[in-house]
């Protein structure tokens, strides 16, 4: 069923690769398509969008067989990949379970579409209303991660957007299979089909034409690595919700408790090394280089972690390595930090601001006004004083699940889940009045 | 002392003209400045702001003669306009009061910036806020109206942002008094001369430096029209904050009340023609042409209004001219208007959405149910029923002073206010919290 699924989008959607002509003609179908897809979920009901989710995570367990026979053809096909890069593409049955109970979740969020932000009632009886709205059609850009193409195309659903989805070519097959499951949830709820689609090429001249439908497209999520994201700032035509790398700093202040700083410091880099909040860059308070820095150094290299320090940092133990201005800019997200010492919280303030990526940092102090100081100077989308960078999370939040974090100043910043893909209209409700 | 200062920006800026790599380097120096002023203004209290934008409009009152006397320059300058751009660069005692009489208005309203819009208390005892922020540097480039200048200075100011301003050439030298006087207000204040910056020069190239200072520029917002709005969307690598043109429309209902809707409709096309909320187009259902259509016409006629309409209206009064496709997609901002005959609410609808501009929209009827048919399924910015399109403005919706009127869907869709001029970050407060 599934296969067939994947087959008839394939068919109406044309072969894998297409001439130069065919492929705009294609992506404007695609993109019409989903404008008109868009009207229709704009104006589904809660119950009626909860139900196409549900009948998609059915769709999803009834169909893992296909999805994980389209994945292992992805897999066998994938070369040049990294460890991570490889572990990120499979599936298993457990993975396809977890994107199923992903969307079981999505379903039980509240609809973040209809709800009133605010009321003004005006001097002259006009009622004035700011009412949330789906944005429209959503453009999602990623990388070769399939249980994206699932959480993402579920959480644009619940917003009442289309979705158009453009995964990393390594994922194509995995990708068609899960969009196929998706797309039967759709129809079995009387969803239109073309409110989910991808892509159907991994040709990359389709990116360039999917940035440049302003018709059709209201927004460009992209979602991976520097380079892509950067790509898309750089020839997007449409407004991008960028998430841009988690450069992450943990500053320890000379007034930490030590036991404390100890917990944090190796839990924020290493509970799991591949995720945007993961600290790269400990900063140390030179006020507490003798009496912290020695014991945050032995945890870290202790729990397999390769230390890049400063001069302070490598006189304290012999497995720091020297750390260069790159390793300041550098997001590992491995099991490798860099370490400097600096002089107070304005040194890690300053620090902060010349190397970090506005993503999420923390200070680690007893000290109250330090910790203000830390957390009001500092404008990254997320501050966190005695707390974890790897809190940096939607569903940590207490959000649901999340797209990922955005680090821009426009619309949503941090965690992105179905409320930030939300816009709003005013609603005005008068009784004949006109203005003087 | 206006003039004097007006001189020193210029000496400090350099002359008028840069050679191209000059150019460079002066856009990237006042970038540079701008972000480092912003890092100040972030943290500037409300007092210390008020006390500037106070400042700022006693010496905009101070500097009248001298603002006059450049306002005289470019009207002794300009060539080509129209009789409204003419008078819209034209400056007089009363204008300059008005401009003054503004910045005392945003005096007084709250401030923006670190207001708490949510609280969330986890599980595990973080406790999470979503709190406001400046924006950063707000680059704002608009057409030659020098009350822009101040109206869009004061309102970043209050945000907390550093802004570049770039206005039309025509207005150079009225802008750059203006700034003046806003520039020794925040003088006055303590506060960086560097949070309000005017482009030093009137060449084109400079607004494409403008565009692409990523590091330095968090947010541009182009207000003119939609030749300059396209430009800048098209050439932008910073995110945009749209106002394209308002091609509103009024839609007269089969159920609506033939007093109110006269009343309505020449209030919504003849109030003021030339703002952004002017209605356009007048859509009247098919099964009021004869009882509502005929006093329509002639209340616009008898206004001044030059009426353009279809086959049915043209039908209905010698006075009315032949519409043609290019008269649905047109924004006059002028005594002219539209008019069609649709067959009910959703020939309407349909008619709004493909020539519309997602800006303002409106019917009038008694039919609760079309009513809300309209309200629900139209996805403009400000969408109402039984009143004037032109309330469609920030101070009518009791949000104060505004810089235009959206109609993205991303971050700010309506009245573009102080408040749609922040962002926000999350604040996490824990005690030692790791993740799990």
């Amino acid at each position: 069923m599934a296969s067939s699924s994947v087959a008839s989008q394939s068919r109406a959607a044309g072969p894998n690769e297409f001439a130069s002509d065919a492929l705009g003609v294609e992506m404007a179908r695609i993109g019409r398509a989903a404008r008109a897809a868009a009207a229709e979920l704009a104006t589904a009901s809660t119950a009626i969008k909860n139900a196409a989710l549900g009948a998609a995570a059915t769709a999803l367990r009834a169909d893992r067989a296909a999805i994980l026979a389209a994945n292992a053809r992805d897999m066998a096909a994938a070369q040049g990949l990294t460890a991570a890069q490889t572990d990120r593409l499979r599936l298993d049955d457990g993975r396809v379970e977890a994107m199923a109970r992903g969307i079981d979740d999505i379903v039980k969020l509240d609809d973040p579409v209809g709800r009133t932000l605010a009321t003004m009632e005006r001097p002259n009886g006009l009622r004035i209303q700011r009412v949330t709205t789906p944005l429209g059609v959503v453009g999602i850009i990623y990388e070769s991660r399939p249980n994206v193409t699932a959480d993402a195309g579920a959480l644009c659903l619940k917003a009442g957007n289309a979705v158009i989805l453009r995964g990393g070519s390594e994922s194509f097959h995995s990708s068609g299979a899960i969009v196929a499951s998706l797309r039967r949830g759709l129809a079995t709820a009387g969803l239109p089909q073309e409110a989910i689609q991808l892509v159907p090429t991994r040709q990359r001249e389709a990116v360039g034409h999917l940035l440049a439908m302003t018709e059709f497209v209201d927004v460009i999520v992209p979602r991976g690595g520097k380079s892509l994201i950067e790509r898309v700032q750089r020839e997007s035509r449409i407004p991008v919700l960028a998430h841009l790398e988690g450069n992450c700093h943990t500053y320890v202040d000379g007034a930490a408790d030590l036991a404390m700083a100890r917990r944090i410091v190796v839990n924020a880099k290493m509970r799991r090394t591949g995720i945007c909040g993961a600290t790269e860059t400990l900063l140390v308070d030179r006020r507490c280089t003798a009496t912290h820095l020695p014991a945050l150094i032995d945890d870290l290299a202790r729990a397999g972690c390769e230390i890049r320090g400063d001069a302070a940092t490598q006189a304290l133990d012999k497995r720091v390595k020297p750390a260069s201005d790159a390793d300041w800019a550098t997001e590992y997200l491995d099991a490798i930090i860099a370490v400097r010492v600096v002089d107070g919280v304005d040194a890690a303030i300053e620090h902060i601001r010349r190397w970090g990526s506005n993503h999420t940092e923390a200070i680690v102090t007893e000290d109250a006004a330090a910790a203000e100081r830390f957390l009001n100077r500092l404008d990254s989308a997320i501050v966190m004083h005695n707390a974890s960078t790897q809190f940096a999370d939607g569903g940590e939040f207490g959000m649901g699940a999340e797209i990922g974090i955005a680090t821009g100043k426009l619309h949503a910043r941090g965690p992105v889940g179905a409320a930030e893909l939300t816009s709003f209209k005013y609603v005005v409700r008068g009784a004949g009045q006109v203005r003087s």
